[in-house]
């Protein structure tokens, strides 16, 4: 049985434009799961996500508590339960009697790694510009322009290894679906004497599939997301999906380090590394993309 | 290899008196996995956990936040992933090399379950009498004494099964420490079609504990907690260590509900049902509970 890692954005869960609400990230959790189920059927399935509007949300939460504010990797952990809760339940749901565990996981960081000092990593909610610099100036924060307005950014730094790849390997080897790497897993560090340290940031959550879907030798990397695919002549009259390509070619296209740059690296990776297959398409259109019959199609066809 | 599924209190990360800090919980996870390091070198080893204090405190957080406060099922897969985190970091900080993963673990509960109408299991801090009346008549909320206090009080439905006994089963099997079922599980009820909602409960973590060891068959039982044991002729002059019992004498000693009441039924209903051995006794004396050497024992001593 062929090997799918699928990756869904964190905004899969909780979007841009729709109320903040638990039953709207309930609703589209199973609205993902749905389109999963499927392939869930006819291949070995690991399923990935990422945190970026929960844990921005998540620290917004901390912070007006007035309770010890958490720091990030701590939030990530209960952003991995929340979330993993959400979509296990969802996939539980949709495919009864199949076997679906959330773990919680932790990915090694180095601790020299230059992103701790130039944050970039986008989370938690929208703000329009002049409200962005106020509460950054009031809470120290780091902020950077995203899409139509501002957010604020964090480090996240490149994942070295995932701590429970054991575990996920043993489960898949067992026919259970593993939910994993959450928010591309909680960042730690680990000491000479072996003790693991938290810190904070928050990791990209395509790397981490990436790392994930190489150990693993998967046979497919599925990013799963809200636009069809790699576009070309973006934003000209010309504009068209990129339906196939190499990594050297995504390499050289400049993406942006926002949004596809960094889904274009991780499948250019996993892609060099495997032989295998990685695609990016819209997470409605999972099976096709699956298939090589939506999204762009990076490496061998299948 | 046998099999010991060892139960934390909630209490052993957020100790009653203490700061409820990060830093606290965290020296505290450590402290807990020193306790279990060695169990772990002879024996295939569950770790389960409490939440009290914990989901206490993030439906509080949950509330001042002002954002949508969130219902425990969702607290409880939070806290499920926080602890799962301080645990699991702390469990590979002292046993380096060593498989561990933390999975979010659902409990199936019965719709009709009484519980939902009797408010039992005690959650979050402690407050005097006057403050827990306010507080109450302001959120609605139930309320109990509880030692020198008073606490908010939730439903407690009874565990019927565990969603993820096969990845569980699994684990263990390939010599993974599952750390599971914490908090006792997310309560959820399953419909007539297959899906999974959640509710608004906290379950009893040894309760859970319990059903765990029995459907793994687990030979050793282990409630850890801040007390020596069962005490009999508790606060007079004759006080002492009950340091061997049977399920039925445990359950004729009427034992309070709110503490070791829900301890001597879980051990009674586990070694009833496996014929194996029950423990109950200090976190920091854990491997001379396991040996039959210190706190409680149920059943057939080593």
């Amino acid at each position: 049985m062929t090997l799918v890692v699928a990756a869904l954005g964190g905004n899969a869960l909780l979007r841009r434009g729709e109320p903040q609400t638990l039953e709207a990230q309930e609703a589209n959790a199973l609205r993902a799961c749905r389109a999963l189920a499927e392939m869930a059927q006819d291949h070995d399935l690991v399923v990935t996500h990422g945190n970026g509007p929960q844990v921005g949300l998540a620290a917004l939460r901390s912070e007006a508590g007035g309770h010890h504010p958490q720091p990030l990797d701590v939030l990530g952990a209960e952003t991995e339960g929340l979330i993993g809760y959400l979509l296990e339940r969802g996939l539980r749901s949709v495919l009864p009697g199949r076997a679906v565990a959330a773990l919680l996981t932790q990915v090694e960081v180095d601790r020299g790694d230059p992103a701790f000092h130039e944050p970039t990593k986008p989370i938690g909610p929208l703000y329009d510009e002049a409200a962005a610099r106020r509460i950054a100036d009031e809470r120290g924060w780091s902020i950077a322009p995203d899409g139509h307005g501002w957010r604020r950014v964090v480090p996240s730094p490149s994942p070295q290894g995932i701590l429970e790849l054991e575990a996920i390997r043993v489960l898949v080897d067992r026919g259970v679906i593993p939910i994993c790497a959450g928010g591309g897993g909680v960042p730690v560090i680990i000491d000479a004497d072996g003790r693991v340290h938290g810190v904070e940031g928050v990791v990209d959550k395509d790397a981490t599939a990436a790392l994930l879907a190489r150990q693993l030798q998967a046979d497919l990397l599925l990013l799963l997301t809200d636009v069809e695919g790699v576009l070309v002549d973006y934003g000209t009259p010309a504009q068209r999906l990129l339906r196939h390509t190499t990594p050297a070619e995504l390499r050289s296209m400049g993406l942006p380090a926002g949004s596809m740059g960094p889904k274009a690296e991780a499948c250019a990776r996993f892609v060099e590394a495997t032989g295998g297959r990685a695609a990016i398409g819209r997470l409605r259109d999972a099976v096709a993309v699956a298939r090589g019959e939506a999204g762009t199609q990076i490496g061998a066809l299948p």
